[in-house]
């Protein structure tokens, strides 16, 4: 059994609960938290991993922007680590760092790995080896961000924010934050704090000062993927992917499979398309996999 | 540059020329036809791949039936294979065999390396990692199915063949076989040889004799895969791949990435779900692939 450790417990968090449960081939460790936050019910519950005494993969389910720094003191302790950093800008960078600490130290380190990046990245890959010629859009939602939700919460001055991602087709977005302010903070600052935020600034963002964000909420998400290219010389092959999810559920699901394919790779830091899929799949029987998947 | 043979030149032979020529990291050292053949204009046609000199990777663009005694002799010489070995239930016997061969020679053979097995085997384990439990439904056509074709012309008594692959939903088929008659030949005895051939005998198939099957011909292929399944314990995540694309022109395509990806794996027999997709992407610059696709 491959035992799996939970740190954080935000919406992945809970999700990623769920989907260790159902893995036949794992068991939760536990789960590890800030200290002084609320133990969770049925679940060991601990500050320090070391508490939960071996650990072979560790969920990070944190903040996108913890990552690097949750990651590093982990991976030095030879536990392989999983998450789901979306910080498309940033991936080069992480992969880099988490790949020195985890060769150094015997662990693997699988970044980026929810659904995008993730299972879209392998997807961009898979139509670029179909048809090395031509475009790729991939068109977000409609649906909520979490990335997005928290980045705008973390602004001075938000009680609670929401992001909305509307796809407008070829790729292009819009972004509707809905913002409840704190006492006395100033709508004007907020907005401008939250479009020059990298989250934000590349697309046509609007915010949106409401009073309740709690009837907004939703966590059903979407992907429309589509290249349209060429094969050789042939013209207009035409490839299209789509997925209605519940977005945490899926992200946490992924990050599980990854957990597996973690202790399957030679040490270092991995993306999604470096993973070879089979090896997110539990069991020894490979064979039998082949024979009932390819 | 990776120098690459096609050995066969049926319609996945010509159309893995245009491929070769259109891949930056490739040069086509030739094609291997049975002696006697008609040399192909431009390039070098030779009946024993000795003549090429250094190849690198051979695609296998015979009929499929005869992929393993095509590959062993090559392996064997050390020269990486690639075919698209299309009987979904010999795969694992054709993987032991060439991978056996392959590690004694430090070679390595991709096989059933085309949409389908292929690319579509790589998104049928994708969706099983993001949603591990549920059905997925994969759906052909309309479009002629080669490997079908090959096989009822392959029967006594018929000239000429075409086999169409109709959806008819949850993965259901219906194939529509068109046959022209050899002078003489019994129509009942080439039904009843189509039908039960294990390419049609799982299907509902119907046996239509015509006087001409050209104006049938249309290389247009699609497929619509679907999977409904579960995340941890959340139901309902839906997703969808669709394609409409030149049939051979994508199979020799994935050939083709595949060529590449067989230099940079171990010695040994590979399905596609178990190579890492940014392995059939060209060039070294793997960051430069992260950063864009991840």
């Amino acid at each position: 059994m491959i035992r799996v450790a939970i740190v954080g417990y935000g919406n992945i968090g809970k999700y990623s609960v769920e989907a260790v449960k159902a893995a036949p081939d794992m068991e939760l460790a536990g789960i590890v938290r800030r200290a002084g936050s609320e133990p969770v019910h049925g679940i060991k519950t601990v500050s320090d991993i070391a508490e939960l005494g071996k650990v072979d993969v560790a969920l990070l389910c944190t903040p996108t922007r913890s990552v690097e720094e949750t990651a590093l003191p982990l991976l030095a302790q030879g536990i392989h680590t999983v998450d789901s950093f979306d910080i498309h800008d940033g991936i080069v960078a992480l992969r880099r760092s988490l790949g020195e600490q985890a060769r150094k130290h015997n662990a693997v380190a699988v970044i980026s790995a929810g659904w995008d990046p993730g299972t879209d990245s392998v997807l961009r890959t898979l139509m670029l080896a179909m048809a090395p010629k031509g475009i790729t859009y991939t068109n977000f939602g409609p649906g909520m961000s979490m990335g997005h939700s928290v980045v705008a919460r973390s602004k001075a001055g938000v009680k609670d924010a929401l992001s909305l991602t509307i796809p407008t087709g070829s790729g292009v977005h819009r972004r509707m934050v809905y913002v409840v302010l704190e006492e006395g903070a100033a709508y004007a600052d907020v907005e401008k704090a939250i479009k020059s935020d990298s989250y934000f600034c590349h697309d046509d963002t609007h915010v949106l000062q409401v009073s309740d964000i709690d009837s907004l909420r939703d966590m059903g998400h979407g992907v429309l993927m589509e290249r349209k290219g060429v094969s050789g010389s042939t013209q207009n092959q035409l490839f299209k992917f789509e997925m209605r999810i519940n977005n945490p559920a899926l992200t946490a699901q992924v990050m599980v499979s990854s957990a597996r394919a973690a202790t399957r790779l030679q040490p270092g830091c991995y993306t999604m398309p470096e993973i070879a899929p089979i090896d997110y799949l539990p069991g020894d029987d490979r064979e039998a996999w082949i024979a009932k998947l390819v």
